[in-house]
């Protein structure tokens, strides 16, 4: 039976998925005491695909930037569904770490990270305020056009 | 009434300013247990105007990447101060992250990220030596030269 | 005497380091409670010559950028037994950041990226199986090909 985040998460059509594993010698998550810490997670949407990939300030809009920054948030709150089974246990999102993959002149960053940091506001309410690191990188693993990591404690 | 830390800046000529606001869904600090996650600073100086914009290694010289990495740390700081009122209240500086703004083939940027880490051992002594990262990042928030990200940890 | 961690990796040809000194007011680990933060560390051979330097995607090929990687690990273990004399030790492998200095169209960071992470579950069993997030990078401190971070819970 989901808990309230996730009911509040489905009524606004956002459902949230199974995550994605590693294909490697890592893990999406790992727990130590009460903190969480999630993996850079890519912006796949919820069939597998990347909901953009190049990018910002050369193929991709800020508009697709946001979504693609939405999508990572989601498959972060997936890593943390499987942490935890239950979202209602997130105490706080500490820290979101925003990567967008960026041309050298692009300055938008911030405001494609909004994505991330609106959908989890969205899920947690005052607990999912959080310090936040965004940065234009150099490349993406798959192109993906944004990725993002996270922190939580957890209840 | 300043605690020891802060009277020492002041001497150096170095007050800590008002932090900035985000601008958006997330702060400037978040507090778990006895640790404070301080979001990225960019490198604002006291009215905040950017110390320096642009990329080392094209139109940034070291010595003003150095200026914009100090900047950069005082901002983290006043987060700090804004979170504990005292900064005589941090036990140590845990980490620090630096993300200089580079050219592809700007090769010193551990020397810019030293005006982050000689301003938090100049404000903490011993207590303000610390892990560190530094990363060349191919873009910045408002094009800004430094962006500097810390952990803290609270007595 | 070295613990069955080391000796492990001692038969398989993998000898620890001395770990590299920071030349500037940063150290390479803090510990704060059962946290270790290690410092990002390149890819330095045991003879403290960089196993290799320029852009994957470039000049370095995924092989070599995952012996980087690979060397990267291993002296962030090297920071670990100066931090604790004995790597058994650790109770879990919490995370570690892949920085892999990338050409803008280099897709493969990941795969880079699993020099590190091999290592360290070769090191550790399923205790080193961590969350990761692998970012390609403008560029790096000496031009290195890869710098890894850790976090590391202590028993």
């Amino acid at each position: 039976m989901p808990g309230t985040v996730e009911k509040k998460l489905a009524e606004l059509g956002i459902p949230i998925p199974t995550p994605a594993t590693p294909v490697a010698n890592y893990v999406g998550f790992v727990r130590t005491g009460n903190l969480i810490f999630v993996s850079g997670q890519l912006c796949f949407d919820a069939e597998g695909k990347l909901v953009a990939t190049g990018k910002l300030g050369a193929t991709v809009s800020v508009e697709d930037g946001q979504k693609a920054a939405r999508a990572c948030a989601v498959n972060v709150l997936a890593q943390l569904k499987a942490a935890l089974g239950d979202l209602d246990k997130i105490a706080r999102v500490v820290r979101l770490g925003g990567f967008i993959n960026a041309a050298p002149d692009f300055l938008e960053t911030p405001k494609v990270m909004n994505g991330a940091s609106d959908l989890v506001v969205t899920a947690f309410g005052d607990k999912g305020r959080h310090a936040r690191t965004t940065i234009g990188v150099a490349v993406l693993p798959m192109d993906a056009a944004v990725e993002v990591e996270g922190l939580f404690e957890v209840t």
